[in-house]
Formats: C-alpha cells, sequence, structure tokens
C-alpha cells in the first residue's frame, strides 16, 4: 500500500486577493488554516461579499478538527459566520488563535447569532497544540497591521509546514512583539518540509516600512488640520486605530467611531487593552459631533469605496449623522485593494466636491504603510526558514510567479516551487510532491438586503444560480447633473403569473421615486448607486412577498 | 449695453481622464481646442469610445471657425471622425496643428472616409495664424510623450489666453525640441490673462523625469531577454515606438507590429521622419514571427488592457497570428489610466499564465515614465506664465482641486483661480470672470460592431437611451475553469413581435455556441469577455435583421 500523504488544499486566496482558505489533510485528520472573505468588485453588482466554496469540507466533515486563524483580518476569519452553520453537525469546532484573533472572531459570530458553534482556544507562542491523531501546531508572532498576527507552524507525520499568514519584518511594531525571527531561524535549522508564503507584495524591493512612520505622519497632518478630522482604515486595522486616538488625544480632539464594523472591532481592542485611550477621549457619536470642529475626530469604515460602508454614505451626503462641510480633513490611512482603485478614487473626489481637504497615499505617502513582506523580506523568509518545498499563497497570479523566480534565486531547485491552484491538492511526501486531481472550490456570493451582513442573507453558489429567480434593473443617469436618463426597467425571470408582474411593477415604482428624490442630492459614486438600486429592489420584493430573488442591476453612466 | 465678454466652455476633460474639448469663443467668432476621446470603463459593457455631446457646437455652428490640435494623442484628436460629419455643413474645417498632430487627425479621418471635410493647416511655431475676426493663435513646442506637442496662446480682444496642452519640461527629449520656456517667459512678461493648464499629475512633488531614460531601460531589459519581445504601449507614443525599433536593431532583433492604430501610426511617423528605422528592420509581421525568437520583437496596441485591442486578444490566444508561449518576454512600456487598473492586472496575470516573463511599472519602474508635468513643472509653469487667471483643466476632480492650492501657493489670489465644470463657460473680461448658465454637454457613446471604429457605428446620446432597442444578455461564468455556469439568456426591449422574438432566440443560440466554444480556451479577462458577448450578439443581430439594438451584457464571474 501507498505511504499515506500530507495533502495542502487552497480553496481560496490563489490568484486573487481575499478569502484565505487552506485545507490541511492527513488520513483522518483534516485542519483549516484561516476562513476569509473577499471584496467583490464593482461588476458584482450590489454582491456584499465573496466567500469560499466549502463543498469540500462538507464531504470531509468526519475528518474536521480544528480551524487555525493566522490573524484577525477579514479576509482570513470573515467566513466564519457563514462556514460554521454549514458545519453545524461536528460543532462546536475549535478555533486557534491569538486573543484578539479570536475576540474578533467571536464579535462576528455573535452577531450572527452563531457563537455557540466555535470553541475558542486562545494560543500562546511557542506552545504545541496537539490537534486530532497526526497534527501539532505551533504559532509564531509575526509583525503585520494588526497585533496578534502569527505564523503557523504545522508537524506532521511527513514533516513540518510553515505558513507564514500575512506578515512583514517591522522590527518596530508598535503595538506587540516583532517577528520571532529566532524562532523561525530555529524551525529553519530543525527542517521545514514546506513553507508556504505570503506573496502579494513581491513587486516591492527591500524591506517594507514600519508601522511606525505612520504615527510620525498621522501626527503632523492631524496637527495641522484646523477643522474636523475624519480618518478612514480597515475596520480591523487595530493599529491605525490605536494610533489615530493617541495622536487625537495630543491634539485635544475627542474620537467617535462611524461604522459598525470599526465600532465593534474598537470595542473588541479597547476590551484586549491593544487600544489604550486616555479617558474621556473615545466618546457616542452624537456627543462629539456637538464640539468645536477643531476638537473633532471621526474614526469610519469605507477606505475601499465600499458602496455600504459609512465613508461612501458620507461622501455621497447619505449619512445621516455626518455631513462633510468645508474645513473637514479626510485622511485615507489605507490604499486601495487591487479592483477597488476606481471606487476609491469617486470616493475622494467626491468628499473633495463637498468641500473637503482629502490626504491619502499619492499625495501623503507616508499616511499608510504596507502590511505585507517586500522582496526582501519574503527572501529572508526563505533564508530563515530554509524549506524544502516552498509555495506562494495569498496573491495574483503575477505576483506568484514572482515569488517563484524569487525562490529560485534563494537556491530552491524550479521542481522544489510550486504554483498553486485554487482547489487543486498538493500532496506531499517526504521525498516527492505532486498536483492531485481538483476538488470542489469556487466562490459563493453573499447576497444581503443592506447593513445586516447575517441575517436574510442569501448565499448564491453556482448551482442556485441557474434556476433563481432573477430581476434585471436597467437604467441610463448622469450621476454629476443628477438626472435621470432612461428606466429604470425591471425584467423579471422567474415571475410571470399576474400577482408577480404586479409585484415588479411595484418595485420598479418605488425605485423610481427613489431615484428621482435621491439623483437630485447628486455626487454618487457609480458603485454606491448599482448598490442603492439593488437594495430597494430587493428590499422591496423581499418586504412584500418573502422572495428573494437575484437582483442585477445595470447602470449605464452617461 | 456690457462689453463683450470671452467665453471658455470646456466640453470634456474636465472632471475626468480624456475626451479632452473646449470651446472659446467671442462675439461671432469660436473656436475648439482639441477634440479628443474617452476609454469607456469596465462597466460600459462593450462600448467602444467614449466622445463629447457637441450639440453646443451644432447649435453655434454659424460663428464656427477652427480647430487647433494640441498634439495627436487620442484622448485630444480621437473625436474627429465622429465630431466633423455632424459639422459638415461648414465643411471644410480648418484644422490647425503640427504637422505630426495633422498626419494623425489625417490617418484617422481618412480611414472613417472623411478626411475632404478638414482643411489641413500646419503649423510653425512662433508663427500667428489670424482665426476668424477676434483672434491670433501661436503655437508654443512642449514636450510630452509624443512629438509635436503644443502649448497654445490664444491673443483675444480681452487678453491673453494660454492653454498648455499636455506637457512636461523634459530637458532632454529625445525627438524634437525641449519645451520653449523662453518664449512662455516673454508671453509672461508681456502679460497672459489667463492660465488652462493640464493638471493630470499635480499628485506628484518635483519634476517628471525625462523620457530619455526609458532608452536605458528598454535596452537593459530587451538586451537580457533570450526569447521573443513584445511591446505594447499606446499607439501615438512615437517616442517609445521609435525607443523600442531603436533598441530592437542594436540588439539583431527585426521588428512586427500589430494593431490597427499603432500600424497607422507607425507609418505616419516613419513618413514624417519621426521613425527613423535602420534599413531592413521594420517587417512585415507574417516574416517576422518565422524567425528565431531572440530576433523577434513585436509592438503592439492594448497597454490599457482594452478588449478590443491586440494584446487582450493575444493574452487570451486568441489572437490569429501571436501565441504566448514560453520565454516570451512582454514590455508594458506605459501604465494604466485611471479606472483601466484591472483590466490592466489581469492582462498581465493572464500573460503570465501563459508562460509569458512581463515587464512593467511595478517592477521595474524606469519602462515608462509619465508624459505629464508633476508639481514642481506646474508651479514652473505659472512662475513663467504669470497669469491673472488660472484653470487646471485635464484632470479628475481632486487633482483640480490640489492645482487650486498649488496656483494658491504660487501666489495668485483665491478669486483668481477657478476650478471649471463640464459645459459651464467661464466667462472673461479684462476685469473680472465669473461663470455662466450651463450649455448642453455630456458624453456619447460610440457603439460598433467589432473592430472597425467607423463604420457601422451607433453614437449613443442621452436623448436616444429612453427610445432605443436594447437587448439584456445575462450570463454566468467561470473565467477560470471555462464553464458556463448559468445563461446566456436574452432578453428584448422593443422586441415584440414574432420575428424579432425568433431573431432573439437565434441570437441567443449562436452565443451559446460561442461561448461553449471559447470559454473551454480558458485566460479570459472580465473585460475581454463582455465585449465579445457584445459583439457576436450584435453582430448576429445586425446581419439578420439589420437592426443595431443597444446590447447590454451582464456577466457574472463566479
Amino acid at each position: 500500500m501507498a505511504r499515506p500523504r500530507l495533502r495542502a488544499i487552497p480553496l481560496g486566496g490563489i490568484g486573487e486577493i481575499g478569502k484565505n482558505m487552506m485545507v490541511i489533510e492527513y488520513r483522518g485528520d483534516l485542519v483549516l488554516i484561516d476562513c476569509g472573505t473577499k471584496f467583490p468588485e464593482e461588476e458584482m453588482r450590489g454582491i456584499d461579499l465573496i466567500i469560499p466554496d466549502i463543498t469540500y469540507l462538507k464531504e470531509n466533515i468526519q475528518k474536521f478538527r480544528a480551524i487555525l486563524l493566522t490573524h484577525g483580518h477579514e479576509d482570513h476569519i470573515g467566513s466564519l459566520p457563514y462556514v460554521l452553520p454549514q458545519l453545524e453537525k461536528i460543532a462546536p469546532i475549535p478555533l486557534y488563535g491569538s486573543p484578539l484573533a479570536l475576540a474578533f472572531a467571536r464579535a462576528k459570530l455573535q452577531e450572527a447569532g452563531c457563537a455557540q458553534l466555535a470553541d475558542f482556544m486562545p494560543i500562546e507562542p511557542g506552545e504545541l497544540y496537539k490537534i486530532g491523531n497526526h497534527f501539532e501546531a505551533e504559532f509564531i508572532p509575526v509583525t503585520h497591521s494588526i497585533p496578534g498576527a502569527m505564523a503557523l507552524c504545522l508537524n506532521t507525520p511527513v514533516g513540518r509546514i510553515v505558513s507564514t499568514g500575512d506578515f512583514k519584518l517591522d522590527p518596530t511594531p508598535p503595538l506587540g512583539p516583532p517577528t520571532d525571527v529566532g524562532r523561525l531561524k530555529e524551525l529553519g535549522d530543525e527542517g521545514v518540509l514546506a513553507l508556504f508564503s505570503d506573496a502579494t507584495r513581491v513587486e516591492r524591493e527591500g524591506f517594507t516600512p514600519s508601522e511606525a512612520t505612520v504615527s510620525e505622519t498621522l501626527d503632523r497632518v492631524i496637527g495641522a488640520a484646523k477643522g474636523r478630522v475624519i480618518v478612514t482604515s480597515f475596520a480591523s486595522n487595530i493599529l491605525r486605530l490605536e494610533q489615530s486616538i493617541q495622536v487625537a488625544a495630543r491634539h485635544g480632539r475627542k474620537v467617535a467611531v462611524i461604522g459598525r464594523s470599526m465600532e465593534q472591532s474598537v470595542q473588541v481592542a479597547v476590551d484586549l487593552g491593544y487600544i489604550k485611550a486616555p479617558a474621556g477621549v473615545l466618546r457616542p457619536v452624537d456627543e462629539v459631533i456637538k464640539l468645536p470642529p477643531e476638537q473633532i475626530l471621526v474614526l469610519t469604515t469605507g477606505s475601499q469605496g465600499e458602496a455600504s460602508a459609512a465613508l461612501a454614505r458620507i461622501a455621497s451626503g447619505d449619512h445621516p449623522k455626518l455631513r462633510i462641510t468645508e474645513g473637514d480633513t479626510v485622511i485615507f490611512s489605507a490604499t486601495p485593494v487591487p479592483g477597488n482603485e476606481e471606487s476609491v478614487a469617486q470616493t475622494i473626489n467626491n468628499l473633495f466636491r463637498r468641500g473637503a481637504h482629502v490626504v491619502y497615499s499619492a499625495i501623503e505617502p507616508g499616511v499608510h504603510v504596507s502590511g505585507h513582506a517586500a522582496r526582501g523580506e519574503l527572501k529572508k523568509m526563505i533564508e530563515l526558514t530554509q524549506p524544502k518545498y516552498a509555495v506562494p499563497i495569498h496573491g495574483e497570479y503575477r505576483h506568484m510567479v514572482l515569488y517563484q523566480d524569487l525562490a529560485l534565486e534563494c537556491g530552491l531547485p524550479a521542481e522544489n516551487i510550486m504554483i498553486p491552484e485554487s482547489g487543486v491538492p498538493i500532496s506531499i511526501s517526504r521525498g516527492s510532491w505532486r498536483k492531485d486531481p481538483e476538488v470542489a472550490n469556487g466562490s459563493v456570493l453573499v447576497d444581503g438586503l443592506g447593513t445586516d451582513r447575517y441575517h436574510n442573507v442569501v448565499l448564491r453558489t453556482r448551482e442556485s444560480l441557474a434556476t433563481a429567480q432573477v430581476v434585471i434593473v436597467t437604467l441610463a443617469v448622469n450621476l454629476e447633473q443628477g438626472v435621470l436618463i432612461a428606466g429604470p426597467e425591471l425584467t423579471g425571470k422567474g415571475f410571470d403569473d399576474e400577482d408577480s408582474q404586479k409585484l415588479i411593477a411595484e418595485a420598479e415604482a418605488e425605485l423610481r421615486r427613489f431615484l428621482e428624490r435621491r439623483l437630485r442630492r447628486g455626487n454618487m459614486s457609480y458603485g454606491y448607486i448599482v448598490g442603492r438600486v439593488k437594495e430597494v429592489v430587493a428590499r422591496h420584493i423581499y418586504r412584500s412577498a418573502k422572495l428573494r430573488p437575484m437582483v442585477l442591476p445595470i447602470v449605464t453612466e452617461f
């Protein structure tokens, strides 16, 4: 009989940025590394999120042992509230991770009402955790744009696997320890069979600057601001939030948080002591916005131009609590994830149109640094861990090819470097490796009705698409002038009887009323109007008939 | 009676990148500066080009005197073949510009069959050209990424207007003279009433590097390449084409050109002596592709990931003459125009997937430099021309706001700097300026049937959209795996009788056959499949019934 082999199966994160998820299995044991979501691109027309297809996990549920989380960012934990309910049969599922990663995971699961499906197992770096009959996991601190980020070392019967998670080698992280280079070197000296490495930033030479440099820039920009300051970043970028709060306090500003996911993550980070706001600085938004402009700092979601986030609503003049006025300074302490460049640019333009002074990377490079390792650091990671096999993960196809070149430069033989493919198992023994036939994999679209991400949500799988009820919404608008040029016209598929047609006609009338009212106020980005069109139609149909068709807005901008 | 005022009316290029066009009018005279096109973004779903709405020109046709072209790039001359036929009543229309700009314009107009509508007036720098009763135009050489680029000085009864066109202050341009800084200074010393300035690159500090630096990088990269080399750039980037040809010759490579617009511009530049290819280097593609790989260099269109360009077809494995093989090097000597980031990234990923080594700005910054002035140069231009009034043109909204800040820094009073709006006349007298009520303006979509841009084309205006026949095509695909998941389904608006419905059903069947065949070959970008879907459906309907409905593909990628 052939010797059993270890299989590493990426179910996401390969050839794309986001929805990171990797299966590691050996005989009767299967563990999952990370469980992330991905941002939809504009052409997804109002889809909220993308999660991995976990058919393979469901088919192998009897082997499922645990989920190991490298850190608390959305693209590594965001799918948990959708994935755990699908694995309910074997709940509670052990969830290993740093206290911060677990706190983020818990908050998400609680909001979705399914925290009871997880068994939270906070880890200590350096400890060994036995998982199933065949695995031992060790977590190694690395630096990233969130504290509590970990690389993973998995001891398996065929050898030791190291997965870097997202990392850089920041020598002066403002929160938490630097990357445990010593331990990585020890592991390398003892022998690492395979390294799975972050490759997102391989295009850049040298070393990524330290997070500490951002504090200085924020201090200078916020210190110079005369009016209100609004800082946007990823909700989970705890470092950036802590830095902003400290700088605000230093300049006599109170801080309010706008945006559900950011409110949640600030709460978590305060509870765990990562955010140490001086007394009285963090205040409710209703209180802060009444202060004089020079005493106000608002932290908000929407740094990616996401249509559903607070900043897109603020930039569109649609937010109930905050309106941009002349003299406001908006700081983008984040750069666009590939694919989001245009929605971010439109948000920046709209903020300028409303009179804000906007500060972003192109004009103030120090306002953000990447959380990912540049070429020099990726090389260093290979040198430290000295793996037999190397596999780039987390990156578009070009990043993986460039990582392959880098590993060659580091002296690995070509046949020991592999570009992985989504759903294609990498089958590893001590002496050889190969690809096995592809397993089920792909994307599942999370289609919600508005701000609540977890309830009244439909998961659209490939299979469901062919038979789904569909409503196509066609319209042409001039966004700048706020004019509806043609439409809206609604066409239903699977809405044939008279009642259904009446329903579609009512939704059309409601959408028309919304558009006429809303367009007059101007300044919407393309993505934002697409999202709102979808929301208005989907909600009306849901409220009237409890149906959840797929709503596809085709908005022609003119 | 009020004194007559000068009116400057931007009809494009304001708050956007592309379709530059500005009206200057005084009493009975109207001249047009530039006549450009704009790239559609991916959400335009298969639209080929965007041109300005010229209703205002048609309404004032009796005053129309001439078109002044600053240079030969698409975003400054591309609309001529669509605009001149709309002004046919007053043809031939005097077209002033450098010999190269006019040669490009002529080639375009000839291809469209309407060169007789223009009266080509090649200019000499320093000469004064009388236009109508009230204007005198002088062309001042500036550097840009094309030779023969000019700033414009327009002497008018209220004062002197300078419009920079696209420019930078490259001290060592490889082709043509440097910017005539002396003449700009003279004009400034004599007095400039208003400066209209390029603002596209205001986000960048300092000075943009010289075009000469690109030659060195190309020499190094092409010198190191073992297999075939493919260089992509803008078709009209004559400098880059000339540089590539010289480098190719130096390394013993023959050069072929693929892509209609680039073939055309190489021909024009050879005829005018801007491209001086050593004998026997420029050869037909059928001959070059038979040579050994190390003797081949191909110049091609598609640097923006445009679905209809040669490189997108090559990257998708759809080009009849060139297939990427292992060992090919593809050089992107261009950066994405804002909005094209994602289609460029997808093209790069697909080229890597097919085995090419791809060289682009992120990993080899010297492979391209911008043709636009950075902050230091924009400042210098203000200092040289010492205008009373300053107006940023050519840029997104944020660029114009940042230019406003820059002009303030240069000492202009706030009330003498204006952010223009599309279609809103800036009304200027010697002593004051103001905005007049908006005139007709906007976008017109050029909707073709495939590779021929000028024939069987429909211009879709806002007015036509409400009453247009429309075919909506819905489908879901997995591009990576080449699987059609749902659809295609065609829904027609204005196709109600039995024959029409049969036509739609046939188009649907044809599209299905195309997709099943094509998807199996994999590696298409999202934009490319959207373009092809539109093309297949629109052509079928045109061939069968001579109808040209608006075809709107909704492709959900899964």
